[in-house]
C-alpha cells in the first residue's frame, strides 16, 4: 500500500454495511492492552527503554504479517506531519494522544485498515482490530491471534492473580476493551437515549457519544464499550457486551418502527431534505454533516431513501473532517469559512460519484 | 384553446424572464375600469341589468379577437367550479372576488393569458394586460386598444369634469390601475424595504407584498402600484409609475450588489440549499415554497446559481398553489399534510424537467 493513501482515501474498511446488523451497528473493535517484562510502562520509560520497546516489535513485524495473511505498514509518528497523525486520529488508527506526542511512537497498519497496533502509546502494546457491523468475538480472535504470535517470541507482563499488568489499573487483567459504534437516530429522537444510558451503567457498559463536545452528542453515534476487565473472562465480556448491544439494538428498532408508524412523512421529508442540502450546500460545518448523514444514513437504513449507496456514508464521515481536508488542500491554515466550503465540495464530489 | 388547460397548466405567460429588467421587475399589469351609460354599477343592477351587461359585451366579442389579434374564451364564472374559480385567482386571471361570488359574471381570457377582461366585477368592465418585466405603457397601450374597440360601439359612462365614472370613487378620473410585480430579496435581506415604502408613499405609490397575511410578506414578492387616478393623464400615472419603479430596481440592483460583496459564500450557500431543498423535500408548505423560490430566481438572477431554468418560477409558483393541487389531484378536500406532500412532488416533477 502507497502509505500517501492513508493520508487521501476515505477508506474505512471498518465503517461498511456488509456486517451483521448493519442497520445499527456500524463497527466493532477489540483492543488489547500488552506490556513487555522488564521495561517500564511508556510514560515512566527513558528514550532507551522507548526504543527497545519499537526494537523488540520490530523482531514480530514478519511474524504479524504472517499470521494475519496480509502487509502491514509501520508508521513512525515522528516521520509525519502533525496533520496526517491527525487523520489517522480522524480515522481511528490511532490516538488523538499520539498524534500530539509523537516522540518514539508508532504503528502498525494492515493494508485493509482492520488491524492497527500501537507502539508506545500508554502501554507498549495496543492491538487494534476493528470490523464492520457487530462483530466482537471475531475482532477478538483477530487480536488474539496477534498477541499469541508476540508472545510466542516475547516476555509479555503477566501476574499470576492479576492477570496481564497494564499501565492503567482499570486495563488490569485482561487488558481488554471492546466496543462497538451504534448508530442510535431512534432512540436519540424518539428521546430514550438516556433510559439506555442508565441501563447500559448497571451492565458494567460505557455509552457515550463518538462525536460532539462534552455532553453534547452529534450525529447520534455512540460508541459502546466494557467499563470492567478485572475479574472476568474476555469471553464473558464479549459476551457480555454483546447481549448487551443485542438489547439495544432492538430497542433502536423499536424506536425507529414507531417513529415511522407516527410520522413517516415527516421522517421521509427530514431524511430527502438532509440528502439535498448535501448534495448542493456551499458551505457545511462538520456537526451539520454529522446530523445530516446520519438522517440520510438512517433514511437508507429505513428503505425511506433509495438511490444512495450507504457507503458513502463512511466516505463522507472521512472526508468532512478538518485534518482531512487541510491535508488534501495542502494548507494546515486554512480558516473555518474555507474549511467549511471545501467540506461542502468534498461532500458533493463524493455524493456526484466520483 | 382548451378551457381545461386553464386549470391544469402552470402557464403564467405574463411571469417570464424575456422582459425589460426582469431580474427585479416579474410583471407589469394595466387595469381599465369601465362602467356602460344607463345601467346600475354591479353592486346596484338587478339580475336582468347584470345580463345586460353581459350581453353587451358579447356584442362587441368578436371586435375584442380583431383588435387583440387571437382567440378568447369567454368563461363564465357560473359554470365552472369552486376549485377552478380559485384557480384563475392564483393566476391572477380573475379576482377573489369573482371567484367567491360568481352570479352573472364573466371573464373574456385570451389565448396568450396576457388579457382577462372582466365583467360584472366591482365595476362592469375591468380590461387587464399583463406583460413580463416592465413594460406598463405597452401594457396600457394593449388595454387602450381593447378600450377603444369597446367604446367604438357601447357608450361607457364618463363625465367631462371626472373622467370615466366608476363604482368606487378611488378609481374615478382615468380608471386607470397601473401596477408591477417587483422581486426584491436583495432589499427584503438588507432590511431596507420600510425606506422604500416610505418614499413610495410620498410619490403616490402603494407598495404591498405580494403574498403573505398582514403585514406578513413572504417570497419577497411585491405588488407596486399608482394610488391616485383622479387628476392626472394617463400618461403622466404611467409615467410617474415607470420612473418610480427604476428607483426601486436601482436599489435592489445595489443592495444585491453590496450583499453580495459582504456574504457571497453565505449567500451562494442559501441559494443553492434552497435549490436543493426544492428539488428533494417530501413535504412543502405554501409559504416555504414561495421562500424557496424567491432565493434559488435570486440565485439565477445573481449568477450564483446555474441549471435551473428561470421560467421554472413561474411554474412553481402556480404548481404549489392549493386550488392549482387539489384541481389536478381531482380532490377538494386534501388535508393539509397531503397538500404539502403533493406540492412537494409538483415541484419535484418541476425540476426534473417534467
Amino acid at each position: 500500500m502507497a502509505v500517501n493513501d492513508l493520508y487521501r482515501d476515505y477508506l474505512l474498511s471498518w465503517f461498511g454495511t456488509e456486517g451483521e446488523d448493519s442497520d445499527v451497528v456500524l463497527s466493532s473493535r477489540v483492543r488489547l492492552a500488552r506490556n513487555f517484562e522488564s521495561i517500564p510502562f511508556p510514560n515512566r520509560a527513558n528514550q532507551k527503554q522507548l526504543a527497545q520497546v519499537q526494537s523488540l516489535m520490530s523482531s514480530v513485524f514478519s511474524d504479524i504479517e504472517t499470521v494475519c495473511g496480509q502487509p502491514f505498514d509501520v508508521v513512525g509518528m515522528e516521520g509525519i506531519t502533525e496533520v496526517e497523525r491527525n487523520i489517522l486520529a480522524e480515522k481511528q488508527l490511532i490516538t488523538t494522544r499520539m498524534a500530539k506526542t509523537p516522540e518514539y511512537r508508532s504503528a502498525y497498519i494492515s493494508e485493509d485498515r482492520t488491524v492497527s497496533i500501537l507502539v508506545n502509546e500508554e502501554d507498549h502494546l495496543r492491538i487494534q482490530c476493528m470490523a464492520p457491523g457487530l462483530n466482537v468475538a471475531g475482532t477478538f480472535a483477530a487480536a488474539s491471534k496477534i498477541d499469541d504470535a508476540v508472545e510466542e517470541k516475547l516476555n509479555i507482563a503477566f501476574d499470576e492473580k492479576m492477570g496481564y499488568l497494564t499501565s492503567c489499573p482499570t486495563n488490569l487483567g485482561t487488558g481488554l476493551r471492546a466496543s462497538v459504534i451504534l448508530h442510535l437516530p431512534g432512540l436519540v429522537y424518539t428521546r430514550n437515549m438516556h433510559n439506555i444510558t442508565n441501563i447500559a451503567q448497571q451492565l458494567g457498559i460505557s455509552v457515550r457519544g463518538l462525536y460532539g463536545e462534552g455532553s453534547e452528542t452529534v450525529g447520534n453515534m455512540f460508541a459502546v464499550s466494557n467499563q470492567l476487565t478485572l475479574g472476568f473472562s474476555e469471553k464473558s465480556l464479549i459476551e457480555n457486551l454483546t447481549s448487551a448491544v443485542a438489547e439495544i439494538v432492538a430497542h433502536e428498532r423499536r424506536a425507529r418502527k414507531a417513529f415511522v408508524a407516527y410520522s413517516k412523512t415527516r421522517l421521509e421529508d427530514a431524511v430527502w431534505r438532509a440528502y439535498g442540502i448535501l448534495k448542493y450546500a456551499r458551505s457545511l460545518g462538520e456537526s451539520e454533516v454529522l446530523e445530516l448523514i446520519s438522517k440520510v444514513r438512517m433514511g437508507v437504513d429505513m428503505e425511506l431513501l433509495h438511490g444512495a449507496p450507504s457507503e458513502l456514508f463512511s466516505e463522507i464521515l472521512i472526508a468532512s473532517r478538518p485534518s482531512y481536508i487541510r491535508n488534501l488542500v495542502g494548507n494546515d491554515n486554512l480558516s473555518d469559512g474555507e474549511l467549511d466550503r471545501k467540506r461542502a465540495e468534498m461532500v458533493r464530489r463524493i455524493l456526484a460519484g466520483g
